[in-house]
């Protein structure tokens, strides 16, 4: 079994990206899964594509992608994505999208095939504040969850999909002026793993041959 | 020259103080200071007493205590005590103090006499979130700075004390229900390291011979 | 024309709801348009049906459903409704949904039709906070916004439906142990009766004769 | 009886100040006591000559200052003031002091003369959210409370001195980037109205003749 996990490189004028310095930090199997990591940039136009290169490459069973979002206080586990492009500030290549479809005839969302709740009680249980999120937002975290979700419905349907996001870590607040809640990436890896875990179990449950005692 | 750090015990049904697990994590040489460690009760009536023995005991040049500020998002350095004890909740004790008055006839506060903000900004250089604080409460942290620095004023004129407030830490805020902002005991521990720097500094300033060129 | 305006009764333990108190507050006449105003009980099972009868009733150009988001700082008005009921606590009727889905055979979300972000500038520019949300959470809440869209899509092509989100108000957070963030009624009303005029407008356009000069 | 209640004028780029603007709402007469209102401006070396001056020319039993404490979610009763200003950005007429002592020989700090508790108990008895603050801060809040309070120590032993923070009012979110918690005006004038009140019922305890029936 192979898990494809990715994390975007810095933007908004951040120095680091925590979601990959966590990714970076993960060790090569978890849980019997061999771990495949690729870091993509937070560009509308160009993350959907590389993400697909990457399954066509190496086939994963699951693609976890993990994204920063500043001003959460906890690890997110994404419920949803939705057919929806919308930018508070531009990307890494100056695209900064209005209203935009992502995917034109494509529903307006998806919901996340990976176990969302099993790998939120999995992330608390190895100590780590995590919890469902209902929103990715409208950024490219989004539009990369949604890319995925929707490439595996109608092209890859036996891959699951689904989004992490993980706070600011301690450097990034160190000049922000006012509170900003921060999380180490030892404590952002610790969870990612956790919620391999999860994802692995589910898949290896779905593959058990029949008459398996559970 | 030597350096005096407590922690307080956990109290307020925590399983853990984050303080003392953080000054556990300490070095026993910083900055060429030796460091002791004293874990103290969230005690009114006795924190204050066992700290006034170490330091007779040990003879330190500086003691610096350490506590937990749940809710705060950075590690902060306070900069006054002030001579009132009023708790939201008991101690462990089961003292709960109304209004009461720390050291009859004392002044109504007392300033750090370490180096506040040359603490806070060795701490961002090493990478964890700080700030100074003006308030440190009116429970046992307050209480334990009031009376070191009231003990120091009084009886050991040389002596330099300051507190120090950390976050909960990662595993504390898992079963909390709403947002909950955290440190890792390696940041703290990072962070209480970098402060200890600025101390040492201060004193070994202090220290110079006549006619030390700076 | 006329605006359908909700609001839910009180849950979770609290002896009022801002929405409908909010909603209460309102006019007769917005914009020219006729409020009919609407309280509905904060019931997964009845407020959705509720919902239907009063507009087959009334034959509004536009329903608006407002709810309470306790922690929220700012009048919020969401852009999307998912097919998931997922409950942290019971409804008024004792239902507590896990995982469950809304309308089988629904699609997986809905965007509002109503002019989300003009809203927002509309409420921002008679001196309210407001922001555009991208989740209207997977309570009662989200149930009877998804409930709205999916009946105007399936039986009432011309009705516009949205939702807003307003914060505790005042006397919510006096109890209450942590940093609260609340809005007066006031201002909810003040922030409603906005958001309506951007509805009017844009009904008011697509109704327009050709020719109609812009 | 009466009260003189002051309130600041607008500083660091906000268009208004909601400690004065609310000042302004109140009654001129509040249980019994006759209000009289000052505005001061937000400046270190201004503000307290003219507090004094005004207490000379109205002889008032007690003065209560009012602030804005951006960030805040409730109102805040302050019970404490020190000897320290330092600002964080330059005053309204340019200065900004860098730990500098308020008055040279002055203790480090004042409990406020005001009944702290009894003020936010009557003000949560008014339905608006408050607490008790053990810090004013380090800006020219602070430093009027110190002042006022050391005027009070030292040339005016009977005077009731105290300082209320309250949050930013709604307006003044409508183009802050992060969630800002606020509260109406109207709020406002209600819980400082409150606070009045208790202050009046002190002094009036204290005035009474011997032998007074409670």
């Amino acid at each position: 079994m192979r898990v494809l996990i990715t994390g975007f490189d810095p933007f908004g004028g951040e120095a680091a990206n925590p979601a990959f310095e966590a990714v970076r930090l993960l060790p090569d199997v978890i849980a019997g899964a061999d771990i495949a990591k690729l870091e993509l940039p937070t560009v509308f136009a160009a993350c959907d594509a590389m993400l697909e290169e990457a399954v066509e490459r190496l086939a994963p069973d699951a693609v976890l992608s993990v994204g920063q979002a500043g001003g959460r206080f906890d690890v997110s586990v994404e419920r949803v994505a939705i057919n929806l492009a919308d930018g508070r500030i531009p990307d890494n290549a100056g695209d900064q999208p209005i209203d935009r479809t992502i995917r034109e005839g494509g529903p307006d969302a998806y919901f996340a095939t990976v176990p969302v709740k099993a790998m939120v009680r999995r992330i608390r249980a190895a100590g780590v504040p995590a919890s469902v999120s209902y929103s990715a937002g409208s950024y490219v975290c989004n539009h990369l969850m949604y890319c995925a979700l929707h490439y595996a419905a109608t092209r890859r349907p036996g891959l699951r999909a689904g989004f992490i996001h993980v706070p600011f870590m301690p450097s990034q607040a160190v000049d922000k002026p006012a509170a900003t809640p921060t999380m180490s990436l030892e404590c952002m890896a610790t969870a990612i793993a956790a919620a391999v875990e999860a994802v692995v179990d589910t898949v290896d449950d779905l593959r058990a041959p029949e008459g398996r005692d559970h």
